[in-house]
């Protein structure tokens, strides 16, 4: 008699942007009319930069002839773009990673969801709140957590991230984390962490035997550069972190699909007779069995960020949506609306002070834009929302006006 | 402390297809003069149809223009494929499948591998022998088996395929599997399933309220119009079966990725309750969780198979490899070796009664080609090796040449 993973049973309904899509969909067919502006979910709206379209039209041509053409490549990705990614994201900012430290992947929501199955089950879980729903919902499918209670999941430890600490999560006491989800710059908040906070974590993690997951998805969007980029930038990361880095949000490679995620070959964990592992030969096993390797042209459409001219031309892209959340922040400041993120980041985080569910349907309905409810994200991100940078400067502009007349 | 999941350590030292490259890779740089011609792994050699290309290269055109650019698409799969996928896969077979019953994704192995994730860690398998190695392999690594001994773990059954049965399995006792893994026409021994066997397996999970994974890769190198080309043909499958399919071998997507997961809106198992929990919600929740959808141009590629032009194209590739199936399997006949397989499938399961990792190395190294030792598979697979269709008809004639003179 064939029985479920029960696990699912403790989820919540359903995924946080699909709640959206719905009442968004609800709205537009009740109201035709209206033009809805969104700066919700994280989706980018701006073409790929011409450099890319170049090499995916090549990587295509590829395939059309026997002589040049591909079929599976390394599960790990193509040589010539994990060479690219730690030539040019890593050892040019001073850090140590090699080009067989790298794993390509079609995304980072898949890493950042994979990547708990190469860990024991009774792995305890630092997480922080507000989050990407992501980290959670997986270990819950996983059976690392209880049930859910007041929108907390038992066994989680969740680092609180809200208005009274300036949105920088407390250290766990020690010996109580063996898992650390972290997220700079961070989604939703937007906040950046200094190299001091970063330096304390991976301090932490060492003097603990933790290892820490830390999603850089957002890494391209900092501008001040006294801001890491990459946790191993902080001395001693290598012994305790795992990078997540995608594509989607620097090269605008949402629908588009490529990833990386860094595992350093002297990242270890232990058995219960206390043997260390290596976790790069983990996740190579896992990564070699249940995957594929990526789509070719996207490879090489990958690869052409790193030319001068796709350097160029991201950095353009990126310029522009930092350009909206510079606007986004200053009408939020200007309605006295306290927020953080934005200045180095896609995202910016508002404190509105009142339900956030009610927050979102008001600016609906109202104003015809859709932003992220902050309780969607978790228990301290009631009372905020989120909105995105990531649509033309028309829009956000239009988007702008409409909210300062509803509010 | 962090500990790793152990039962990644009951696993086999490295995926068999790794184990190859390293031999054939050694072989190389000893006689860097050789011409090796590869029939091992199942990768195709020949180009994308041309209605691919043209379809890869529009898709990417649209991503050069914010009017026509695409972010994330929906994690199932765009509908233009979804629909297509119903309508001539299924409805044009008689099979009452719908477009949203359709998962659309980067790859079988993915879903093969991902799929076991919604079913509890205690449900007891049932798994052919030879085998692909991911059913397995993922299996272990979830913690549904015990340890190895002498090739097989613990807590499987094993389906044996030998020359004494025909290489069609038996049916388990009633009442001890509730998950079985099939695979045709089969990976490795190219054996296909008439009706009336497929209908006593359907009958059988009807029985034992069993699910079967269906693994039907390779259902377009069927020819004989009397085998099915899905399970869904068989009345009652509806309500027992999830079906994987591929573009891999079908259209050459190998270095592509493209794929699709059919699960019925219908089929269900249990909670310990005894509760009905839909599949199709399950697999929902975990493929929009742990996934964010294939690259869009090359879910027009895929949709483009559909065409007129397309299945014009897609049929005469897969003729091409049957017409070297075809080929292969006369000279091993020719031979006096036994086999199966290479009529309504790329694979020729050859038995050569000796040793397997014997032939492929005399294979190598007399023959300068490479097949894949059937002891790979599982313990059933020795004394055969598995020789791919997949290579141009010039590489198959020069290897069916050089083997004969080998051995």
């Amino acid at each position: 008699m064939i029985r479920i993973n029960e696990h699912y049973t403790k989820l919540k309904a359903s995924y946080l942007f699909a709640d959206i899509a719905r009442r968004v969909a609800a709205y537009q067919q009740a109201h035709p009319d209206k033009a809805v502006i969104r700066l919700g979910i994280g989706d980018v709206t701006e073409p790929l930069p011409p450099a890319c379209i170049e090499a995916l039209h090549a990587g295509t041509d590829e395939l059309a002839h026997r002589e040049t053409f591909h079929g599976y490549g390394p599960e790990q990705g193509y040589a010539f773009l994990r060479e690219a990614i730690a030539a040019h994201d890593y050892a040019a900012r001073g850090c140590d990673i090699s080009a067989d430290e790298v794993f390509v992947s079609d995304g980072s929501k898949c890493d950042c969801g994979n990547i708990q199955e190469i860990f024991s089950t009774d792995a305890r879980l630092a997480i922080p709140d507000p989050v990407y729903p992501v980290y959670v919902d997986t270990n819950v499918m996983a059976g690392r957590t209880g049930s859910a209670a007041d929108g907390r999941y038992e066994g989680i430890t969740y680092l609180d991230c809200t208005p009274a600490n300036g949105y920088v999560p407390a250290l766990p006491a020690p010996g109580v984390v063996d898992l650390i989800y972290l997220c700079f710059p961070n989604n939703p908040t937007g906040a950046v962490a200094p190299r001091e906070q970063l330096a304390a974590w991976v301090a932490y993690a060492r003097e603990n035997r933790a290892i820490i997951l830390y999603d850089s998805a957002y890494e391209s969007f900092i501008r001040d550069e006294k801001i890491p980029r990459s946790i191993y930038e902080i001395p001693g990361a290598r012994d305790v972190a795992i990078e997540f880095r995608s594509f989607s949000k620097t090269a605008g490679f949402t629908g588009t699909r490529c990833a990386y995620t860094v595992i350093p070959k002297n990242l270890t964990a232990l058995d219960a007779s206390g043997k260390e592992h290596s976790l790069h030969a983990l996740w190579n096993r896992r990564h070699t069995t249940k995957f594929n390797g990526v789509s070719y042209p996207v490879q090489r459409a990958a690869a052409a960020i790193y030319t001068d001219a796709g350097r160029r031309q991201t950095r353009a892209l990126t310029d522009y949506y930092l350009g909206n959340a510079a606007l986004i922040r200053a009408a939020m400041q200007k309605l006295g609306l306290p927020c953080v993120g934005g200045d180095n980041s896609p995202y910016i985080w508002v404190n509105t002070g009142r339900d956030s569910w009610e927050a979102f349907d008001r600016l609906l309905n109202d104003a015809q834009v859709v932003v992220t409810p902050g309780a969607g994200f978790g228990r301290c991100g009631e009372n905020h929302i989120r909105i995105s940078a990531f649509n033309s400067r028309e829009n956000v502009e239009t988007a702008l006006e409409r909210v300062a007349k509803a509010l």
